[in-house]
């Protein structure tokens, strides 16, 4: 009926698989939708031999990934192999030859991005990642079109399905991570190298991404300030939840007095939040902004199909895009902004040490907080004798103050251990 | 720095008015974000000397919408006046100019958008309204771009904020209907008549949009059935809130069995369900399918600053088309699809009927149903005597059959009334 798109995959893991399976044999639903005859002409992959699920026409596999990249019949270049190398010059290589990418790659658009983003308008093609962030969730164009016009001051969620499951699992039944994370390995809902989700690094490239969306500045994914959830203890979040509190890996990237802050942390969210029931594989951004006030995007952040569905959509809006004979739309241009100090982080902060129960400690501990301007929210004892908790909760104070706070803390007499200090979600700006 | 790019203004009502005061007073911050320079060129408005609360420069203002439309300086019309006529003929004249049109017009869209879009494409220009449905949040983009590859399934939920305010206040407060409009009135949150919202016509139109653009097929909204709030009574409320249901006024559009069902009507929606803590005028859109899984998006369904975030979106892409030389980008095609009979609707019922307490009834009750086929959840009963309250609470059954059985059920001897019928969100599928 009209003309042939012809699309190449760089990669075919269970994204691409999903992706190709669906072009290949519901190309009829597809065209009949959108008008497009999309055609697969190559697949690069490492392995030839691999079961991938799916039948494959003869002829289409290949293990040299530039023959797809170079193909004159490929006009459009999938990449879904991840990672930087070789997937970043492959992607530059495509652009510079006037092929649209579309990509699911998050570590390489937070780390190459702006200069793959320059190179595709130097070409006039599109460089599109609607499945970088959030799988299945439209947040990309949302952020970039729909909301080009709005000064956003800020992006904040969960964005890394991995954590959220193991966090979730941990909290519902108790559950050490160690055991939890064995677990999501052997379920294939963690990598066997999990460091990029339960370091932060994804989240963090994700954050880098929506960042530099919202705000017009450019955010590099190594800029991100980042924790994991390594470190977290189930015991940790059974005083968290006596609070009225459960612990989310929570993206925040924010706006504010010509800084922007952008961080990767584990995060004390309130129960009655909607973040707090959130589960599993979920993904939920929030974007704000002076004129739309909150919006809140929910969905599945991470799998086969959801990914590749968002992958289509970026698809089909390229070779709409190739067809009606341009591809140049500068979708944002990003100016300078300032990043700022991680020392003045601000948030509350839940504290939790094991002390002495005697006359006069609550007042030790409080006169170091407010040496440190570090003011007390909420104080909450458990226990009596030598090694009762004490859980403090301060109001909103920069990371500075508190660390500050907190190591003059762990040296008072009274003070046995300080156990955890952890971020509260800051619901009172 | 850029070349100009002239915007006119057919309306300036409070959504017109906030877009014009930030094309106006915000444009450098608007072209330090996009690169581009958007001025206003005219504003078409029914009373000149109307205080809008805005300083708007000399020689813009005119009472003949046509002077915009026809000034070869505009090359975006932004059309949000409203209603039927004479919108429709002011957009159809200026998309057959040559000119981009943006619009927050859901009704027009709704009755002529297909003729609209066709003339658009004819044309060569863009005809956008993602301010139509939803308000600030962005929803006809990710439904017409982002899943443009998924075969959505079905489209639910709450897009009318004016009722979605007075059912919050009845169901939370107790007050009635009639005194919570006069107040949401006296508010400025409804209309002086307000029928089209609480009748459910404005929902209808945003429902026949939205399965328009999710299922390929040109729904009209007056294909849409439509019930809306104002027989609703407090009392109702207590009975549903103790089976543990709160009502909302949902718009639901679903595609099964090749056919598309469309209705606004009321529904007792699970206390524990997301939407049932959609409070006031937030609106919140679950679009589903079998690759994503279920999206949901929520935010500000209405409102000067948030609809003005909206269509300044869709004005910025209009005019990065109009600069990249082109504007032609068919976003979908319409196909046809058979539309559902009202009878053949399934959901689950909630009935509630003033009975004699009598050995007996509940046998007679049942038998009923069960003649018309429709399968019994749940029983309730409320009080003794000849004034008894019974609740039945019914499996998923189709409109028809059920209708039957009420009435079947008024005649019976035992039943003094039927006293409602209300539709509950059905989860069972």
């Amino acid at each position: 009926m009209s003309m042939q798109i012809g699309v190449g995959f760089l990669g075919a893991g269970t994204v691409g698989s999903a992706l190709i399976r669906r072009l290949i044999y519901e190309s009829d639903a597809i065209a009949a939708k959108t008008g497009l005859d999309l055609v697969v002409r190559g697949i690069a992959v490492r392995d030839l031999a691999k079961d991938r699920g799916i039948v494959i026409p003869p002829g289409l596999l290949t293990d040299r990934p530039r023959d797809v990249v170079d193909d004159p019949k490929v006009q459009i270049v999938i990449e879904v192999m991840g990672g930087l190398d070789p997937a970043g010059d492959l992607v530059m290589r495509a652009l510079n030859s006037g092929k649209a990418v579309v990509t699911a790659n998050k570590e390489l658009m937070a780390s190459r991005g702006r200069d793959l983003l320059a190179a595709a308008e130097t070409a006039g093609v599109s460089l599109l990642f609607e499945a970088a962030v959030g799988g299945g969730i439209p947040i990309i164009r949302p952020l970039s079109e729909s909301l080009a016009g709005e000064r956003i001051t800020s992006v904040l969620g969960i964005v890394n399905g991995t954590t959220n499951y193991i966090l979730t699992r941990m909290v519902e039944e108790g559950i050490a991570y160690e055991e939890v994370l064995a677990e999501a390995q052997e379920l294939g809902y963690a990598e066997a190298d999990p460091t990029a989700d339960v370091g932060g690094g994804d989240a963090a490239s994700k954050a880098a991404i929506l960042a530099s969306l919202a705000f017009g500045t450019w955010v590099d994914g190594s800029q991100v300030t980042r924790e994991g959830i390594e470190d977290l203890s189930t015991e940790d979040f059974v005083f968290a939840r006596r609070l009225g509190y459960i612990p989310k890996l929570l993206a925040i990237a924010e706006y504010s007095e010509d800084s922007i802050a952008v961080r990767v942390h584990p995060t004390l969210v309130p129960l009655d939040h909607p973040l707090a029931s959130v589960r599993g594989a979920t993904n939920a951004i929030y974007v704000s902004g002076p004129s739309i006030g909150e919006l809140l995007f929910t969905g599945p952040g991470a799998g086969g199909e959801p990914t590749a569905t968002a992958l289509l959509g970026d698809v089909i809006m390229s070779a709409r895009e190739r067809l009606a004979g341009t591809q140049v739309k500068s979708r944002i241009r990003f100016g300078t902004g300032r990043l700022r100090d991680v020392a003045d982080f601000s948030t509350k902060w839940l504290i939790r040490t094991t002390v002495a129960d005697r006359p006069g400690v609550l007042a030790q501990i409080a006169a170091v907080f407010g040496r440190h301007e570090v003011s007390i929210k909420s104080v909450w004892q458990d226990g009596r004798g030598d090694e009762a908790s004490l859980l403090l909760v301060t109001h909103e104070s920069p990371e500075g103050d508190l660390q500050l706070a907190v190591s003059e803390l762990a040296g008072l007499e009274v003070v046995s251990y300080v156990d955890s200090v952890m971020r509260v979600y800051n619901d009172e700006s």
